[in-house]
């Protein structure tokens, strides 16, 4: 009786917060899409109002109280349960966001917005020094903010733990170097060998015609326009602005055909995600991806395990050679697949290959433990990553523009937990489709015939329905019948790249 | 001491009033250009949580507090002062949304909302029927409305003074009779004369080039891209995002060259006005457009009184012939100019040439005025709109789809208060022209020129930048020197379709 009421009582207040960050999530979205330049100052206000008041919603000690009326009898519910899940999560959301205080989070979001101003200077000028004090006080208040939350081994799990459930600084270091031990050797062996050609993805490629094939292709993978859309943006991104309305942006560059395609398929996989969320979960805190991992599994899925594959472009290479004829005519199937996995280390993370790439990640990911743990200095950033570049990479990066100030990251937020993801995404992506593979029998053939349903129902049933119900180690093993592993994904690679190089 | 302190406490809820409102815009904007289908019931809802907010805040009882305080300090300020005006148009907001019943507040919004939808699909249908009982709760809530504002002379004065600060039944009543009195002799006169020839405006004229030619006139007259843009909707429409982001939208017809164009011009004049408001007004109630027909005196302005005008062609013309060589190349600048000022009765309002369209207008005042005072029953609705369009207009309307059906006004809002607006903007502008023309003698040979800066410079000065510091009647008087007149409307239609029409 008095559980069903209290729920009620929740599940309203969810409601409000959930419309509230999709109201913000359209202005963030038009920001960034259509807003003329006079209209920044007013839009940045209304944004921080918003915020303001979701925040204040967020943190109501009511809900505390509500929370603490409805654990005993969610305890009695199935674990499973769409209700025990709510309970689960929405209480974990609270204690999070309850225990740093207003003021805090205020001035952080300040102190967020001038760092994030002077970096868009300080970098195409390369002024790391402009930038140095105010990344000094991030460093800072990164390390004020994970201190709100005691009792963790490392004093910086709880910063990897708000990206990831569960997850740990021991943890993401041991995963890591196991996955190291398995690239570098890789790469290695790649670099003896003849260089792929990729000359085939530079010419002539008009805008429009990019677009509609990749909005072609999107449509093609399940990516639904009716609930959906695409534009263009400076960078590319996935946002959520309520139910039914997933949107994906993307960018073109006329003379190179690679960008636009596989940054289409990426956000395709996020948006694919999120479309795929049982609406029953709508306007509660479990109505979305799980964590930033899980959501780039799927956005490297999408882009990698399908489109970089030699099946994916067994249908649909004619049709791009139709869509550019003049660039393509000539070029046969297997110059194409491999240019598109051409293995080339490089200095920008969101341009490398599916090989070098996690190297890009791990420098950043053992750079900002060190700048938390104060074993690196942000005066010796630059230099740090520089030789760090160097060393896993063996290129020299010529300027701390596409150096130390890249991380858009680190200038637009705190400084830790953000990496990670990114290359727990894509060992996820490979053991998921290692799994889908083996419940698929002609899952290859599927694709090769651009057959996506299957594939697609099977995320959908094992991994996009349950939205935010389980942590992403509860995900893969319900998805895979197995713990989280790199073997997978190391098969992947080794397979792949070992029959592209001849190794 | 206190002033100080009570001003500052007051501006800073407004601030928040108003940056909610421009949430909302935002919101809405979307809603009418991108949002796609699946969006449509979480934007309702996030469009309704932010109404909801808005409102509270505007009725907050501590507005009411600090108005009472500060009414005797603002009394001892210049009544022109923007201090005065922001306690005097704050307080007359405040008053205005207290008296209304939060519960009667959500109640219309949700009959609206209903009301809307059915109109939706009962409009292509020609289904009066479907919409009537939802329409006899409209008027029905029109009148209680009403009833919340004892002490007016009219029962309804108080719906009009909402869209009109200061109107009354009794003034439009005058004002319209009088009009109609110099309007019939003229349709008289030209319908005794041979017909224009506006041939020349049906066609091929692509989309594209549409667009360009219209952003290019728009920013010939001064509206600002840095602080708007313009994208395409069903309806046209201007609204205002923010300080510096004030948006344009408009439709095309590839068949037909004059409703884009002309729909163009008449959004770029809403969208200057808003412009033109002094930044120093921003975040107060102050900061917009005064009133509904002031507002349309400057899209009737531009889009007629400039850009239906013989001298605004002498300089655009062979740019238009130069954006539709094929339509445009043999036809004479003359009939040309023509065939955009024919005049003929027609039966939609937004499609009406100068001179019938205040028919229009009179005829849907009459009619709702009759609804609310109960002298024409919502039954009898669709025949008094017929047999009222014969009379007046002289042309049968087939269908109610084009009939009782046509005005969105009754279906998405109240009954009373919206049309008269037309009307006297229409008054408005001419008068204000006429004024403009004695202060800037060779007026017409800069608008031949295509320099519109000294014209905007007029309009800015007088009208645009004070906002909603002074009514309707004041700004008239303050701009033009006389209080509100039909004389100079009469003598611009006058002048300008006798010269046309040979009478």
């Amino acid at each position: 009786m008095n559980a069903a009421a209290d729920l009620a009582e929740l599940k309203q207040r969810l409601q409000i917060i959930s419309d509230l960050h999709g109201a913000r999530a359209v202005l963030s979205w038009d920001q960034q899409t259509y807003m003329p330049p006079g209209g920044a100052a007013a839009r940045g206000r209304q944004l921080a109002l918003l915020s303001g008041l979701e925040h204040g919603r967020i943190t109501d000690p009511e809900i505390g109280r509500l929370l603490d009326a409805l654990t005993p009898w969610a305890e009695t519910q199935d674990s499973d349960s769409d209700a025990a899940a709510l309970i689960r999560v929405a209480r974990r959301d609270y204690d999070r966001a309850a225990r740093v205080p207003n003021a805090f989070v205020q001035r952080l979001s300040e102190h967020t917005a001038k760092t994030y101003h002077a970096w868009e200077s300080a970098r195409p000028a390369n002024d790391f020094a402009a930038v140095r004090p105010l990344l000094e006080t991030t460093v800072a208040m990164s390390r004020e903010l994970a201190g709100f939350y005691p009792g963790y081994a490392h004093p910086y799990d709880p910063l990897i733990d708000h990206a990831e459930d569960g997850m740990t600084v021991a943890t993401v270091r041991k995963l890591f170097a196991e996955l190291r031990a398995g690239l570098v050797p890789l790469i290695d062996a790649i670099r003896r060998r003849p260089q792929l050609d990729d000359r085939c993805l530079s010419g002539n490629f008009p805008e429009s015609a990019q677009r509609a094939f990749g909005e072609r292709v999107a449509r093609g993978f399940g990516y639904d326009f009716e609930r959906g859309r695409q534009d263009k943006t400076a960078h590319p991104f996935m946002i959520k602005l309520g139910r039914g309305d997933v949107r994906i942006t993307t960018r073109y560059r006329e003379d190179d055909l690679s960008d636009g395609l596989f940054s289409t398929m990426h956000e395709t996989g996020h948006a694919m995600y999120e479309q795929g969320v049982a609406d029953t979960l709508d306007g509660t805190p479990l109505f979305g991806g799980t964590t930033a991992g899980v959501h780039e599994s799927q956005s490297r899925l999408w882009e990698n395990l399908v489109g970089r594959s030699r099946a994916f472009w067994r249908h649909w290479y004619a049709r791009l050679q139709d869509t550019f004829p003049d660039a393509l005519r000539s070029v046969h199937v297997d110059t194409f697949y491999r240019a598109i996995n051409k293995v080339a280390p490089s200095l920008i993370r969101t341009d490398a290959d599916e090989v070098t790439y996690n190297l890009h990640v791990m420098l950043r990911f053992d750079l900002e433990l060190a700048l938390l743990e104060g074993t690196l200095s942000v005066a010796d950033l630059p230099e740090a990553w520089r030789s760090r570049t160097r060393d896993d990479l063996g290129v020299e990066a010529p300027a701390d523009r596409i150096g130390a100030l890249q991380a858009v990251h680190w200038y637009g937020g705190i400084v830790g937990g953000a990496f990670q993801s990114y290359t727990l995404g894509n060992i996820m992506s490979a053991q998921f489709f290692a799994a889908a593979r083996r419940d698929i029998p002609d899952l290859d053939d599927q694709i090769g015939a651009a057959q996506f349903t299957p594939l697609r129902g099977w995320l959908t049933e094992r991994i996009y329905r349950h939205g935010r119900k389980f942590t992403a180690p509860e995900i893969v093993e319900r998805a895979t019948g197995e713990p989280l592993s790199i073997a997978p994904y190391l098969a992947y690679l080794n397979g792949k790249y070992g029959e592209l190089y001849g190794l």
